[in-house]
């Protein structure tokens, strides 16, 4: 955020690269108006908002460009400002003629979601609103999209907002206490403080326990298949695919890459991953492909743990238990076609090779998965910047409430302003400009 | 154009590819506004056109962007057609799932340049400017926007007009004996119909003349480096293009394959290529090497022969001369460092070692170049439908010329028909799905 001013005239490119039938270019600030008048052939006195008016963009008399220019006069815009948009044709030299036109006539090309970043500023959206708009252009699966379109609608927002008013409640009848201080009396019975805190802190828990690392939406969830070798890992991860991706054999040790392709399920993107299978051997590169698997199986968020019924099957599954612990994990038994076994161990019963139980096993996997996704009556957290306000703000009230009946009226309300000003930042209502630039900063040109 | 079918309603992402700040899919057709309010949240009866709404695209009670609508009632649109354009966030998932929205609700995806062709259908544009749209998109250079924007702005359509009034005026004067044709006079001299046509004929050829390969302006002039081995070929082309792209050594033979790279000069793309030296050798692959640069200088646009000054000089330019006969070329005479020589044959003497004479070089490639440059006073033939037509009315018109004084009145009066013919084919004043569909084929997909 080099020319960091909120005084100048942005502008930029706002559409997809390459060439295509239209781009549009985006003009924003007090000046947006007065450029477009030096450039466009039409008269645009008196204009209205959000009407568009068809024209040329002129240097020196020559035409450069037909083409249709939409006026937003401020506080009605994206960015609260004056906003001109100016749809031309699709040419790479087209657009960058009309950018370099807009900067000679006192024009200054954005920074990376600078449009945004005024947006905030000029309250047209808080800040977790602001943050989910580059979240929502990047969104490539159903449930990544139904959660940022429901940050960007205030979901999140709304949220906090009932968060906050009963701590400002608690807040109020703490500070009634401070204008009677000298009398002694207590308004607010410290028991009843204590549960209305609990509430408010099981809420803060449930939000945060609700937090799922925004990548795993928009990138996908990785699953990892995991089992000794020969265990139909590559079978498996065909039969889910339905393609042929791995090469597959009966001699042991075929995969020694990890193989991994995505694919969509029920709105989701997975990433499954197939490894080499879990031995000890002398092979030294085996050896490496096995040290891969393990370290990949404790990065991913879900695991299949992939049984050979023909083998010793409990020895099996307490290998695999000790490398799965602490993850969320499937037990599949494969081969079942050849060999079945007592199901003691609550695991999914399927013959890769037959392809059947595969829909068990992926029905399996979803409900694991139901975690992630947003519906109306749940909010998703999955910006780790909302993360850390939030457990800073369950340390403020744990602190309050293990001092609440050491504490005088006045020391209890400073703790419990710590606590507000942690959910205040969430939303942006207190801001840095470093903070601003690190968030605004990840966002595309022209946004 | 399988669909073709101007009752759809047609749509389309018409930015470009990728994820980025916004994106625009357009749709145009008589279900346009009623498409819409299927799918947006906000009342648009009454709608003026050239207007903007802010909403959001709606499935199923679930938002799924926020969006701006502009609307624009036919024929006061691009198409001619009532057109909604919906700027929505520029994520992939986004795009597409508008597009299935809009096509649930009983829209189509255009096909490619169907908007463009209904624009001509309606009669927003002729065809020779319907066709300099997507030429206008693909311009990358100065040069080519210059000539394309001044296409679409009726450029050629109106020098067209000009020359179609003067067949006209000569047909009305036949006509007019037609009418009065058995009483055997003759309004029109036959002497002064010649020179008319004589004119009219002299007008074409020029616009003839000036025809110039549209790929020529779009991509690039070719510019091909002849030269004996070890003349510096490589050198001056590092030199032309100011970096290190050929490996030069002052071992004959370095260069085998044909090196090349794009510069702009005064708003002309050139592809310049560096080429093998040329001269009698038993190893194959360089005799590979030569065989291809000469193939490759006959399909240049401009060949530099470069003549080594410290060997046999006139040897050189004679075998040169004999490759780039019958092509715009020119002679530089390099390492005039160490050696000179009489400037006989108006040679351009140059040290491409020492960086000198390259200047006038380039200067002499863009004079060779000027007739590629589109002036006010000057219109350019690029297009080898138009080409052909103009060549085919030119036909007709020495047909008339023999046979003036052969051919009756009425039969003269037909031949001047069939080159007014030829002329409109160039607007479009008639025309087949066949020639349209292969026109508008060759668009991309949103205009």
């Amino acid at each position: 955020m080099k020319h960091f001013c909120y005084k100048d005239t942005i502008c930029a490119i706002a559409t997809g690269g390459g060439t295509s039938a239209i781009a549009v270019i985006r003009i924003s600030g007090k000046k947006s108006f007065d450029i477009i008048k030096q450039i466009f052939d039409k008269k645009i006195n008196n204009i209205k908002s959000h009407t568009i008016v068809f024209g040329n963009i002129k240097l020196k008399n020559k035409i450069v460009d037909e083409v249709l220019v939409s006026f937003f006069i401020g506080p009605n815009s994206y960015t609260g400002e004056d906003t001109v948009e100016i749809s031309c044709h699709g040419s790479k030299y087209i657009q960058n003629k009309i950018i370099q036109i807009i900067v000679a006539n006192g024009g200054r090309p954005a920074e990376p979601g600078e449009f945004t970043m005024r947006a905030f500023l000029n309250q047209k959206l808080d800040l977790s609103q602001a943050e989910s708009v580059a979240d929502l252009i990047s969104s490539e699966n159903k449930v990544a999209h139904q959660t940022y379109i429901n940050q960007l609608k205030g979901g999140i927002s709304n949220k906090l907002k009932k968060l906050k008013q009963e701590l400002v409640n608690f807040a109020s009848l703490i500070e009634l206490e401070l204008d009677f201080s000298e009398e002694d009396v207590e308004f607010a019975s410290r028991k009843k403080l204590i549960i209305l805190l609990e509430n408010l802190k099981d809420e803060i828990k449930f939000l945060v326990s609700s937090y799922v690392d925004g990548n795993i939406l928009k990138k996908g969830i990785v699953v990892t298949i995991l089992g000794q070798p020969n265990s139909g890992k590559s079978t498996l991860l065909n039969c889910i695919l339905n393609e042929n991706k791995a090469i597959t054999s009966n001699i042991a040790g075929t995969t020694r890459d990890l193989i991994e392709d995505s694919i969509s399920i029920d709105g989701l993107t997975f990433r499954f991953i197939d490894t080499a299978g879990l031995r000890e051997t002398k092979n030294k590169i085996e050896n490496i492909g096995i040290k891969k698997a393990i370290e990949k199986s404790k990065k991913s968020d879900i695991i299949i743990n992939l049984v050979d019924a023909t083998h010793d099957v409990s020895k099996q599954i307490n290998y695999l238990k000790n490398i799965s612990q602490n993850k969320d994990s499937i037990f599949v038994l494969n081969k079942t076609d050849i060999k079945t076994v007592d199901n003691k161990d609550d695991m999914i019963f399927i013959s890769a090779k037959n392809n059947t139980g595969i829909d068990t096993l992926k029905k399996e996997i979803l409900n694991i998965c139901e975690k992630y996704k947003y519906s109306d009556s749940k909010i998703i957290l999955t910006n780790t910047r909302h993360l850390n306000e939030l457990n800073e703000c369950l340390k403020e009230i744990n602190f309050i409430i293990e001092n609440i009946n050491k504490f005088s009226s006045d020391l209890i309300a400073i703790n419990v302003r710590k606590a507000l000003d942690h959910l205040g930042n969430i939303t942006g209502e207190v801001t840095t400009d470093d903070l601003l630039g690190n968030i605004f900063s990840k966002f595309c040109i022209g946004k």
